[in-house]
């Protein structure tokens, strides 16, 4: 299953699990800034679900679309990243794949860790769903807080100043209930961990940045799978309906 | 989005995650079996994915499959319970439905804190997604213990005594640990409850029985939904490739 | 112990533990309304103790009297329903009879946990015990919070619509903090869930009629009572000084 | 409410919930060999209940009996020890009693915490319930496991070196487990403490000893009463059918 | 190891790990307030360190020089107490020392947990080590919160009624949001709980007075040490650069 | 406080906190492996305390040497490995450098988690406070079991096929348990990741390989201190009786 070795570049794929093809190019983008020199990122898009995940079927719906995306790359990369910050299917992608699979909101949090004591979030719209997914991570115990701002996902495109000071008192609220870094989740978020670098309290985090520098370390750690238990490959499955891709990687 | 007020016979979707036809006919006998009476079921299986879900991967298809599944019974049926004992898309089919919607798997653990204080449960093959899934229900602390009897789905139907010995010894271990009463989880295992009633040493809990019960608890109390917050209606969504049953009553 | 099978009306005991005559009749109307057709309900009120529990002592001496409540009725009802919002003597009272026993905050907040992720809880005077009993089912992750309401219990039957304008802001605070519904805990907030409804963001949960639907679903599922464990009928004993009802059914 | 300043020596009260007067005076035995000099120990047993504690709906017909046991003495001791393993109705008496009250398991575990880092606990029966009260003092962190020995209250006083060496494996096994010390509870399992010192692995907790030197140290420290929450003094309550002493507590 | 049995009068080493010596004599001031009569407190102060610790750098190197410190007095007293807030290096002290060990924030908590429910702690500067502290003894449920004050050390003792001004609020509020006592942490807060008591609303508690209470009663229970476990006497170990007297008792 | 930008080399400090320079020379050997090529490691061994680490109380003097030894480096390396199982003096040592600083077990954690859902831990000797270690990083909820074979550090060198002989079925028995993969802790077990490769069911860590890939990730994001917090630098301070160098860093 692994790529031939000659090949010594590395290749991480960046699978949005949103449909919007300007969300994969930033976060590829992101990716590539992060990257050690040699890393080739290559990007790839969902062929269904919504535009912008923003409610709980979405992201079930993405969840299924994420691993269609990602199937066929199995084999031609190296890791991948998950560039949705709900880390939608981060399990079930990490059980198909026989690379290395990140989440972009995982990778954040354990880099806060290796930061600081307990770190907080800011996102648009709702901070429910990131708290659940924290604490399915089991990081609970390290979460500060969360803090969501009420601006539009255009708005932080159009007039990234107004929300930059809509970040900075809530990055320094969440500072002063024990947070020493802070998670910035959502695509519409990017590139802010730049524009508020020297004037935010403690350092900001950029999932995707984080996820692509961890791949890199699985790729070169080189893990075997894990050949029992709930991570273990799936093989010989029937699937019906199902993307061929996606299929045949089970049925191997 | 209700059904109209004339109509008093309450009618229970029972949605399998699987696509196996005699799994959901299996759970709609159980389902009816349970039911008060005038209550109608009915069920439905899914349009694709496996056949038997047993990874993570098959999950998070059958996730997506199950939603659309349902969709299409939005304003058609008073409540739904999800036929799969992993609980596939609980929240968003929570989020998604203008009904009650109950998770077989979570509707015997909020039974056995109803019926004594720890819980444990048996299954086939792997318990940890089990585990996992007690914790995302919050119900870490009532989990006296799990155990996994070595059979085969076939086995259970081929072969029932022979699984009936295998599962007492493995219930009797797990009230010595603590447990009042144990889930059986997994398809293949309905049925035991009855077979292994006045040999086992607790109640033991059909999941399915359970969430019809609750379902129509949930349909006479007739409670609105939230107009806030992360289970509030999703509206106004665009969904490009995607069932438009299930596009449509995002879009509404 | 059980009732005669040839007995097909379902017959629901509410046990007050609080003395006052009028609340008993109050949950005992809630009830009514939540219940079935063909469920009837019968209502006790303890013979001693405190005309409304509201301090830790006096609810310790409501759970001897609750349970001298409700021994006589073991054998002649299918359900116990505990009309008080401390879940007094809640496992003691499942160990004590032979039919299901419901306590209504607990009966409230499973219900909370199948309509969303967390839930809030309003009530009057002081919220710590409440907290307590939701640690105690096991529940303290799903509580996104608590509030209370400086209001009097005369004053919710007096000026409803002055507590009303009380509840609400507590309501939606609770759902900004993450509750996808709230509990209105304490005997002189019921039919506030009935007051509001259209007003609140989030649905409101009387625990009585919470309670009652479960306790329905649990006699009709007829579970036998573990046989082994800390639940496990009480046969044997001998008490002095107690109530010969209560004594004698330890004594069986 | 306090004792007149004059009355230099410090008298403590150990009362028990068991009806058997036997207990009652080993518990004050006990609490006597583990006094300092010049503290007096009076005893009491209550007036009705269980001879012996062995199911939760004994024990809490024993909360109330505790407290009505202790009321009498409410500015007649400076501490109240309370001599049941089950720390039954600890924190209702904590709030009526104007003195402190210590529970004796409640301060085995402390005592244990203040010696290593987790504690092991050994019991006959069923250790569900202890495992629930270290939950509700908070501890489950600290605690490494529980056993059951299979013997009889009788046998541990006619046959206590058989009790002894159904002990001493469990203590290990505790001990390799993870446990730094042990606590005995039960009345019946008192003065193996001091029967094994020097064959077991671990210091051996008794909770009676450990409650006293609390009791000594809080007495001393003559901590006012919280004047706001839960644990604030009752004052004004008016009960009915309940033991004078008791009911005028409350009243005062 | 123990002392002589001839010799009656308890000793209690109060070691500061902070160098500043009007700290310790003060910490042994208000430890001899607290002692029973007959306990003698001697007190003892680090070679190196800091002043005051306060950033974890320096609580590192102060855990060093509190071994240095009390290692000498291994046998020559009866228990140690920890004249630090942050219990530094407390576990691996009560394995090295043959005698009780008990730190001043851990003997707070354990007291606080025999006053109410839950407790609150203020403290000057930053709380969040405090916090973690309390996660470390396993009683982060018990903590209703933390606050800090904005005051220095000197204004402490400079301005000790402004300083008590801020502190009251803070009690207040603590208690509101559920404790039911204020661990007062630091030792330039030291004396407050006399200064405020009466106007508070709650018990102000002192480390050092709870730890030599606790000490005393250790010292009378006389346990014996684990021969076993993470605790177990340390022996034939080899150090190099180290205080001779503490690598001697590491050698024995 | 950064290295000269022109200096395009990553220069890694890893730092014992043992004395044993063969255990140094071990670890950065190991650094070395999993280095990506460009990173140069370097090593330091302290000037005092223990050969090995094997209490509380050497672990606790060993933090203060790994500041002395590390702090020379402040400015003249990119990031810091601590090179000791227990993470000594972690959150210190984060504190005082300017540079990123990583833990070798909080590191094989973080990477267990993105391997597979729970891991298990294998060591020499005593589990107890690796338990305590995974608690402190809040990752107990992803800890799927301990395990501790008997023998010794010696024979891990002379009779490694023994050793791998006693892993294996504690690996398995972890695995069986739900961990995804096994972290092997203490610097005896170097090597046996690879020793073991192809013959383990699951994926075997080693914290060091695991913490210079994290720290090389972590220079590259170069990520600025927080400023405010307890991690924020610590600055102005006084210490006596400690190195210059430490102490001079604490002062500047």
């Amino acid at each position: 299953m692994a790529r031939p070795a000659g090949d010594r570049r590395m290749r991480i794929l960046v699978s949005n699990a949103n449909m919007t093809q300007a969300i994969t190019e930033a976060c590829a983008e992101s990716a590539r800034r992060a990257a050690a020199p040699g890393t080739e990122i290559i990007a790839a898009t969902p062929r269904f679900g919504a535009a912008v995940i923003s409610s709980r079927v979405e992201n079930i719906i993405a969840g299924h679309a994420l691993l269609e995306t990602i199937a066929p790359f199995a084999g031609q990369v190296d890791a991948v990243v998950l560039a949705v910050s709900h880390d939608t299917a981060l399990e079930a992608a990490r059980q198909l794949m026989p690379c290395p699979v990140v989440g972009m909101t995982e990778a954040a949090c354990f880099t806060a860790c290796m930061i600081g004591g307990r770190f907080g979030l800011v996102t648009f719209g709702n901070a429910e769903t990131y708290r659940e997914l924290i604490a399915r991570h089991g990081l609970s115990s390290r979460l500060a807080g969360t803090a969501v701002i009420d601006v539009t996902a255009p708005q932080a495109v159009s007039e990234p100043e107004m929300v930059a000071e809509k970040l900075l008192p809530e990055i320094a609220a969440l500072a002063a209930a024990g947070a020493d870094s802070v998670i910035l989740a959502g695509a519409a978020l990017a590139g802010f961990d730049e524009r508020l670098r020297g004037r935010a309290v403690v350092p900001l985090l950029d999932g995707i940045a984080c996820a692509v520098r961890f791949a890199e370390g699985l790729c070169r750690a080189g893990y075997p799978k894990p050949s029992v238990g709930s991570y273990a490959p799936v093989k010989g499955r029937t699937l019906s309906g199902v993307d061929p891709g996606l299929a045949g990687l089970l049925g191997g």
